[in-house]
């Protein structure tokens, strides 16, 4: 038996069919629908509701732990847990605007490309000078290797005819007889697991022309590392289907930064990737399922230059895709940026590098050694997990303070409150535990031992402890910070203040020989330094030392595109790492455990 | 109107059609049919006679120039001259046995590979070694490098499971789980504008496992390689049936190499060529106008290795196809080949290399010094041009002596003569010029000069005066040496001994101060030294220094393959040899002239 799905999404409609007892959110993932779905579609995330109309289901168990009564009845059920029995409307409002931290704070670098494009002429050939056409272009350009396909071209050309040479390094890319050059341009791509950044530069100037961002199509199979890889050896073609997603999303994202600008992919002959460990394998298609368990192992960690037609990125056919070196299975080519981006390789002292989003990568470098971990702090910061969480998108209370008893909030864009991000998250709990709201273990006290304004921001929510944070009168939408998502932020911190102190105890150092501490990635960003300092992420008298990179991993792809040294350090770099795995670290859990507390 | 041609061909029967007026030299060439054509259908070589029934044209003046009496009317005519007005029956016998000087004399040297298959299995990975599985793989086979497709193979190999590693220098090429491996095996090809010589080798023992050798099939679009440049530009896509036609017969050439020793293209992982510049750069589908005219510059001299897809020869398709290192637009990477045989990087004292063919290359090495220069010879040699002359086909009188007034002579296969080949014609020159039936200026004198058996042997075809060689009664056929054909040696022999001339004097260097004199080539193999030196072509005072090398070119294809220290030799040669073009010198057209007589 068949049934018709009728899906208005923004003000479009469009008719589906599925076959009795499919799952509605696979429905509409194969139809090409972005619903969020953190958890990979196991019903315990409560992320991917939909409004539904029609002769619609009872609510099931898992709705109820995500959704209230009022959602209920007006209609929301999760996708991933409901079954089609009959025809059905579904009513989608999928597009969030979301900001993503694209910034970040570039280091002096001298712009020195190893690419170009010349126009250059030959001279005529004479008896006396009976050079091969090809060692005439060798000389004019200071190449000595050729693609072969253009070999052939080379007869075409009159001596003393301008063309136009695509140069890599020392080797010829293209040979144009077209002269109209455009400049060439280049792309650093940060693929994040929520948030993907791609920035367009100019190749000839190393201006920074366009930047595009947007959410990581792969979140719709799961929105973590471990989810998308359980998606890809749990379903049909996973891997491959994964692969496409991104591939899809950065061909689009081409399209959209050079349309505008009378440019086309074509013009586009470089581009370089960082991301992590396990976002590079499934981009270029490579099962990562060695790195999801014991002992994670990652197919490959070095650098690679590809050609596109490899990856499937639509650019020049004869440009070069560059990844970054990864350090690990979970250290991967995003810190690589981070340590181009604070020249690592350059810092004198002991330097600390903590890029915090559901892993926390740390990274500590005293002398000529570096050390590198990853603490699984779980996607609380970017807002899984969280009962009112979100991503950093409008309406996304994104810094928290009480003054006199009086919440002080505001939200990403001005809009009215919808969820909570990761800062604003760090914020709440540092504040409620400098009022002593929440205690020292994470526990919100209960009611007798408070008073006044504290007393009536104690709730329940659904059936658990819980602060208030915004009421449905006031604001519209009744947001609560629950004893649980204090919880999963302990987790989180814990493991990253324990990750921190394994790599100062494995330097031998203590925490005020720490010279500076770099915090990159979005939320690193965002977040109030004092409160990461006083509900113990980092030790806090590292306080003063804070200095916040922004996104180091894109600055870093935007340093490996744009000066071609940045690729031997690079691999320097690499050579100088050593990774330190926590999950079979003894005293990495003892740590962890203690760190826990605020 | 079109017309029907029945074409017989060695017992096989096939019908054509074609439009009234079409050459049928064209008509027989686009169905496949392998037609000497060495004038490239100019109706001034007459090799590409063939047999008509039916409704038979007249003979042309043509027609007249090149056949004799009987063979018109036994209905001979040249297809390149015939414009088909009528339907027609052709009869063919186009399967010659050819003879190809194919050994060459090996110089000592190690087998030393750079490319090697390795049947490995790498540890288990462990938490505390997390080094991923890229990087085992690069750590047990000493490599660095990875073709991109290989990486998505590798997360299906379980550790210690054992594969198959194909490795060229620091490069993995191919993973493969089926562990039922084979040796590799390689190719050396030597393309000559005639001939051209597939030998296959193990790759793992160095071992010649046979031979191919075969006419070049684009001889039917020319003999020489200024006719097949011709046929490039004066015909629609020229280059690129010149291209396909050769890469046919190398495939089919591969196949049966392979056919018969349980291998297939797959097992072959390398190739390496040589042949002269034209002939690589139509053997690339490269035009090679620019070496046909002054100032005679190719596109490419600078060795290459390229991947099979692109040259479009059919082995295992991570394999590595290397062209030799070219000198210029007429000393090829064939002579590079002769020089790597001879070890010219290698030797004391000075040392001339001789490479016959329809030009003869001349290098001179002294110390540090090569020169090296082409003298345009003309394919008299190779049977070209030559009123009875035939490439080394059984049949072919190949040695010639005269005994007490009576002729001597061999043929090859000891078959019943059919024509003259290079080094019967060397020897009969000699000889006819030491029983003083010729001068040394090389024409054949009166009968009234002449007595007995010298006197008998003067003849006339048509028209010419000539020397009976056999006659019809005896052997079946009537062959003659023509003044015609002696004026074609002289013109060939001349050249060569300028050429050899011109290099002596730019070194400064006397005759006799040369200390070996290398003769490569199947023509330079056959030839009686001797008698080389008695027509002149090699200074005489040099008979007993002459070494005769073989397939030089053949043997130096076998060096790089097998030899991996033999590229980067090549290279260091090339830069060190100086190209002298003789068409320009002055000098050389006075020794020229001086060096036509005997």
């Amino acid at each position: 038996m068949t049934h018709t799905i009728n899906v208005k999404s923004n003000g479009n409609s469009k008719v589906l069919q599925c076959e009795d007892n499919d799952i509605l959110l696979k429905v509409l993932l194969d139809n090409g629908y972005d619903i969020n779905a953190y958890c990979g579609g196991q019903g315990i995330c409560g992320k991917c509701k939909v409004k539904l109309a029609g002769n619609i289901q009872e609510a099931s168990q898992a709705d109820k732990n995500f959704l209230d009564e009022s959602e209920i009845n007006q209609g929301y059920r999760l996708s991933c847990m409901y079954k089609v029995d009959s025809d059905l409307e579904v009513i989608l409002n999928i597009d969030e605007d979301i900001t993503v931290m694209t910034s970040g704070h570039l280091t002096e670098f001298d712009i020195d490309l190893d690419l170009s494009k010349e126009i250059i002429s030959i001279s005529d050939a004479t008896t006396e000078n009976q050079l091969d056409y090809l060692k005439r272009i060798y000389e004019k350009t200071g190449t000595n290797k050729i693609n072969y396909d253009n070999l052939k071209k080379l007869t075409d050309l009159k001596t003393e005819q301008k063309f136009t040479v695509l140069k890599w390094k020392d080797e010829i890319l293209e040979i144009q007889t077209d002269n109209s050059v455009k400049d060439c341009y280049g792309l650093a791509v940060d693929i994040g697991t929520t948030t993907i950044v791609m920035y367009l530069l100019n190749l000839k100037t190393g201006q920074e022309v366009d930047i595009s961002s947007f959410y990581n199509p792969q979140k719709k199979f799961g929105a973590d590392v471990i989810s998308r890889i359980n998606y890809t050896f749990t379903n049909k073609n996973g891997t491959v289907k994964m692969r496409e997603s991104i591939i899809e999303a950065l061909n689009k994202g081409i399209k959209e930064l050079t349309k505008d600008k009378k440019l086309g992919p074509n013009d586009i002959c470089k581009v370089s990737i960082v991301g992590n460990t396990i976002m590079l394998h499934l981009l270029l298609g490579i099962d990562a399922i060695t790195i999801a368990k014991a002992p994670y192992v990652p197919v490959f960690t070095d650098e690679l230059d590809l050609k596109p037609e490899k990856v499937g990125i639509n650019i020049h056919k004869e440009g070069i895709i560059q990844f970054l070196p990864s350090i690990s299975g979970y250290v991967g080519a995003d810190i690589m940026g981070d340590m181009l981006t604070i020249n690592i390789d350059q810092l004198d002292g002991n330097n600390l590098l903590i890029d915090i989003g559901t892993n926390g990568e740390i990274v500590l470098n005293s002398g000529e050694k570096i050390y590198s971990c990853s603490a699984a702090a779980g996607p609380a910061f970017e807002g899984a997990n969280i009962t009112f969480g979100t991503a950093g998108v409008s309406g996304a209370i994104s810094s928290f303070k009480i003054d006199k008893g009086k919440y002080d909030f505001s939200t990403i864009n001005d809009k009215k409150p919808i969820g909570i991000c990761g800062s604003g998250l760090l914020d709440m709990i540092a504040e409620f535990y400098k009022y002593d709201i929440i205690d020292s273990s994470g526990r919100i006290k209960e009611a007798d031992a408070l008073t006044g304004w504290k007393k009536e921001v104690l709730h329940k929510y659904k059936e658990q402890r819980a602060i208030k944070i915004t009421d449905k009168k006031d604001w519209g939408k009744a947001i609560y910070l629950t004893q649980k998502d204090i919880r999963e932020v302990q987790l989180a911190k814990g493991a990253i203040a324990a990750g921190i102190k394994i790599l100062l105890k494995e330097m031998d150092l203590e925490d005020e020989e720490v010279n500076r501490v770099f915090i990159a990635g979005g939320f690193g960003n965002y977040i109030n330094p004092d409160n990461a300092c006083f509900i113990k992420i980092i030790p806090e008298c590292l306080k003063d030392k804070i200095i916040q990179i922004g996104n180091g991993a894109g600055t870093g792809a935007k340093i490996y595109l744009l000066n071609k040294k940045a690729k031997n350090r690079a691999v320097k770099i690499k050579e100088r790492v050593k990774y330190i795995e926590l999950s079979v670290n003894q005293e990495f859990q003892n740590e962890y455990i203690n760190s826990m507390n605020f």
